[in-house]
């Protein structure tokens, strides 16, 4: 018997940027941004590496930084958190794993929603847990109550929900929200609430964590990233956040995955989140405007485009734009042939239903989107 | 039913760190340096850290550290690696995390070493494995090939090996290393081989990789730690290394674990690999003669000390230095009386059977290893 993760393939974005790099595409798979990150972060950091301390920290995270999620969520979400509520974590990716491993037992059932981030499933399956996905389909994406209701079993022990949902870049509305919330409330399930791009939303849309609706505070755990919220993607710190008796056994993992994270760049990081809430507003409108400039001179090019409500990703929807290949094909067609590397959003599927959908990422300056719209107006 | 982590305790190095934040006292429990590491290194990652990139490297790890782990081990220990087999993870607890859940499915046997690191047994747990300790004893702590046989069932799929072994500061010489080799290769059984002290050895004798031993190469998986390597533990980076087709596995668990490093971190790492083997030759002398600082301090107060002959960790005999107490309450009554914290090495043990021995690091200044002597002194 081969142990779960073995058999499962390398990431996508790992191929793909792999791709990007031997035929030197412009990389829109992987989901960073081409900008340094913001100068005052990256500065506190070096003088912090330089200056130290550079030994272990507490395994839940420096305490300032733990501090400053704390008041991060007061102040932008009107969420409660107490410190003893947090731990900090290598990045977003060990939060859901350590979540996953301190509250998921053989036989457990766990609700995901398809089309779900490609991590979910291999560890929700290596911790021993079954996975009952929820399909979502293009181009709405939306999420009913009778469909998580029909998905429920006794074994169902938790659900792993992603506002907004990468790749779909659907940001859930509040009904939806609710419906979950009954659902995990009538059944007695955990949540994680993988929120790492809640800030990066558009149109003036807030953001509403899973944490603040009716009867999930006791039962959520909300998943943040750093590297998300300040566009450093390297530097892999990540919380995990909710009522400390269900972060606790999550702190119980951590200190077994990592033990701690790096304490120069949990300082920086605990600075950033003190910033106002204008400065997050501007970074997703810049954003938003960057999503607007690829979608433009993507429809100009003759493609289909699906709405995105947050997140680094816009779709384009092949079929509605004429082409008739699957989205595997298209997007290695596209990298090999063309220059631009995206992600076919079949490889978030366990059994592909969305078969004609790609996703781009626009986190990058107007040039290098121009250019990657055009080179994919050859394409077609 | 609980999930394995929610019933496990905090580990013990953050408990007794806490401690002795919270009494103020001097912190001989958890390893780290007091030193601030070596200047050049913190440089070059704060350089690094400004100047970008920020953004995710590789998964697998930034290529130039990738090169510079095999060119190391090369070079310091005539070990063949190459750079498909080695995989850069978020510290050496990563890589070992990484190596379980790639390598062990539910009902496999893992052969530890009691004492031994805290989350190996709840690792090994959270995989599915079931734990088989061989006891090794105080004061000498040796391995027999009939120890290790006796152990080995039909179930047994791998060894999880530490050498130099922490707590006990043991190094397995070349005949118990080859005793070891012939029961993996006898049962065909995967070795999980933890070195991160390979390089904090002392008196002039070579640490010896288990991965050289005959008939090992293809079957051992090299854990090392360059936090262990350059004093610099919260920069949390680490390797796993051996073949391709051992370490493609531990890759896959890695992407799903933390997906990848800080490589700022990675980058000034790779450069102090570089160096040559002197430095690590004269960084060990050192330890070796804080060793001797604090053993001779500790003697000529009364305690009987029992030999260090790798890792920043000596060990004192209670029963053996006339103090009737088991070793936990000895280490709750210096940190919170006397303000000196260490580590009780039946923490270390399911089943206590080493119920009298304290471990306390010595990689600290001159000034304090005599000031933690003369307050251990009172505590007699
Ligand atoms: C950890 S690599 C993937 C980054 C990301 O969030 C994405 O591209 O979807
Ligand atoms: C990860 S905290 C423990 C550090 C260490 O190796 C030890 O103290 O044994």
């Amino acid at each position: 018997s081969h142990p779960v993760f073995t058999d499962m393939p390398t990431t996508v974005f790992e191929v793909m940027s792999g791709l990007a790099r031997q035929h030197d595409a412009i990389n829109l798979g992987q989901g960073f941004p081409d900008a340094p990150g913001p100068e005052a972060l990256r500065r506190l950091a070096a003088e912090a590496v330089l200056n130290g301390p550079n030994q272990y920290p507490p395994s839940r995270g420096v305490p300032a930084l733990r501090e400053a999620v704390v008041e991060h969520y007061r102040r932008l979400q009107q969420v409660n958190l107490s410190v003893d509520g947090v731990v900090v974590t290598s990045g977003a990716t060990e939060a859901i794993a350590a979540a996953l491993f301190a509250h998921v037992s053989p036989g457990d059932e766990v609700l995901i929603f398809e089309p779900a981030y490609d991590a979910y499933r291999p560890l929700i399956q290596r911790a021993g847990g079954v996975v009952r996905a929820v399909a979502l389909t293009a181009p709405t994406w939306r999420l009913t109550e009778e469909a998580i209701e029909a998905a429920v079993t006794p074994a169902t022990r938790m659900v792993l929900f992603n506002n907004p949902l990468n790749p779909a870049a659907r940001m859930f509305d509040t009904g939806e929200i609710a419906a979950l919330a009954r659902v995990c409330v009538r059944h007695d399930l955990i949540a994680v609430s993988d929120e790492v791009w809640e800030h990066i939303v558009f149109d003036g849309r807030p953001h509403r964590s899973l944490l603040s609706a009716s009867g999930m505070a006791e039962r959520t755990i909300k998943i943040g990233s750093a590297g998300k919220m300040f566009g450093l993607t390297g530097w892999k710190v990540g919380f995990a956040c909710g009522a400390p008796e269900l972060i606790t056994p999550v702190a119980k993992a951590h200190q077994f995955l990592t033990f701690t994270t790096a304490p120069n760049l949990q300082t920086a990081v605990a600075a950033g989140l003190g910033w106002g809430a204008d400065w997050f507003r501007a970074q997703g409108d810049d954003l938003g405007r960057s999503r607007d400039r690829l979608g433009t001179a993507l429809k100009a090019e003759g493609y289909a485009v699906t709405p995105s409500e947050g997140t680094y990703f816009l779709c384009v929807d092949l079929a509605a734009s004429g082409l008739a290949l699957p989205d595997e094909d298209f997007c290695r067609r596209i990298v090999t042939e063309f220059g631009v590397a995206a992600i076919p959003l079949s490889a978030f599927e366990a059994t592909p239903i969305t078969r004609t959908v790609a996703r781009l990422c626009f986190a990058k300056s107007d040039a290098v989107l121009d250019q990657a719209a055009e080179r994919l107006g050859r394409a077609r």
